[in-house]
């Protein structure tokens, strides 16, 4: 895997991006024995392209760590397993019922509710076959290093992390939403997947206590600025850079950051939080964490 | 756990049932820090009864490797947790669109079905996390033994096994259901994750390949003279002892064993599943046979 920190930050993500969509190819192959419908509902949405970010994190906290990202590969695509199943589901009509992502028909829209339930299930399901592979591939990463991704995956993905934070969503919309719920929401819905994958990519290069929890730090501080940067670039961004329409979170009666602190405070808080995120993993502990700090420069002023 | 093999199957599965249903609800506390609404759909299916089967299976297959249940009692917990998460989801208007289930009403019936499509991937979820902390509370299970039962659980209740099966169960509605069609979806809805469960219990206990290889052969052959037999019960069982109304397959043009090819073929064929099932585990690789042995003859006497 390209190691090469001086490229930019645009040219490494589009590289990951390509990387991981090849291996996400393999992992839902043509010949698999399942039903077609189910493999078919299974790969349109894994293979729907997207920004692969939290892969990115993953290969880049390995590097970070000093370890080979190509190691680190299969624990980044278990992560994106884990996402789009999320996606799936919250796309469905009992939970934010939308019909397009990504400028395409959802799931749901495509194959049925049915399939698109199902596909979630087993793309969930197949993340953690993928992580229980690792050892067989990568005779350096122990079968202890593995079953501990297993463990923080299903913990950040679980009750107590992503989908509490999509359930503390879903009861939000039926009353009045502080800032300290929603921070809850953007921290488990976002933080916890990012955080995820960094401790994931940074297990399988061997690292320690102290470069796990740095690395923590650093996710928990960029997923909710990702999140604030989401809700600002809703309320003021470009939609043709955007590639959808904005303002569509005040249409929905939705409550965001700008919305409760103001566009200014909310601007603020995404600095302060990437500043934050920076330090954790720029204090020493990490032997190369370059391409981590430009990844949180990269989220706060893309435009899409 | 009792190891006492001369007291009856029943009051053997009774006392698997109330051992399962105490180690289960240590793993959805009240004390835990979810959303309420989340964790007491994910208890209200979890705790809600039912024979524990999987379970059973798990303990019984880890004696008859000449190991000790105890250890194999995360195993057959994460099983059950995949199992119930199956059941909400199957539940869903979308797929069979179910009221009521042992009773009560279904987990969308009581907590709306947004919550109930994430209780279900949490329970999904959650499974794994128990099975990857199986070597900090048992010491003599390796991590490597752990992380095979991942894989495997993965496996066969994922696409390729258990979700495959529903999905083909779906498709199958649309259309004409051979008889081969029908022992695919019975083959992957039901006898995977026992097959799944059985495995897991002797991986536990150290099993060989030979003992694992008798075992799937068991599970298999049992969890299809197990579904056959639920088609027969549903056609002429005792609707009192059933605690459901009968010849509901038939109400819904439901494509079952009997329904192709008849009564007594199908009764025939429960039979010599279970002489098979049972000549696998009876052959000599196994140390301790003796429950599963019970258990298959159970099985096809039950009248529920």
């Amino acid at each position: 895997m390209n190691n090469a920190r001086s490229e930019s930050i645009e040219a490494y993500l589009a590289y990951v991006a390509g990387r991981v969509a090849d291996e996400l190819g393999t992992i839902v192959p043509e010949a698999w024995d399942v039903p077609a419908p189910l493999r078919e509902s299974m790969a349109y949405s894994l293979l729907a392209g997207g920004k692969r970010l939290r892969p990115a994190f993953a290969l880049a906290a390995a590097e970070a760590a000093g370890g080979d990202p190509e190691e680190a590969l299969p624990a980044a695509c278990a992560v994106e397993l884990i996402h789009t199943y999320s996606l799936i589901h919250d796309d469905l009509p009992a939970m934010d019922d939308d019909d397009f992502r990504r400028g395409r028909p959802t799931n749901h829209k495509v194959f049925g509710e049915a399939m698109a339930i199902l596909a979630g299930d087993a793309l969930l399901t197949h993340a953690f076959h993928v992580l229980a592979t690792m050892p067989d591939r990568f005779p350096r990463v122990s079968a202890s290093a593995a079953l501990r991704i297993v463990k923080e995956l299903a913990a950040y993905a679980g009750a107590p992390g992503m989908v509490g934070g999509q359930a503390a969503d879903m009861l939000g919309e039926q009353g009045e939403t502080t800032l300290a719920q929603l921070e809850y929401i953007h921290l488990h819905k976002t933080s916890d997947l990012v955080v995820a994958s960094l401790r994931a990519g940074a297990i399988v290069a061997g690292a320690n206590e102290e470069q796990l929890e740095s690395l923590a730090v650093y996710g928990r501080s960029i997923g909710l600025a990702f999140q604030i940067q989401d809700d600002i670039l809703d309320l003021v961004g470009d939609a043709s850079k955007l590639g959808k329409s904005t303002q569509s979170d005040v249409a929905q009666g939705k409550v965001t950051y700008p919305y409760l602190v103001g566009l200014a405070a909310s601007k603020a808080k995404v600095e302060e939080l990437t500043a934050a995120g920076k330090s954790a993993v720029s204090g020493g502990a990490l032997p190369a964490p370059e391409r981590l700090l430009q990844m949180a420069d990269y989220l706060i002023t893309r435009e899409y």
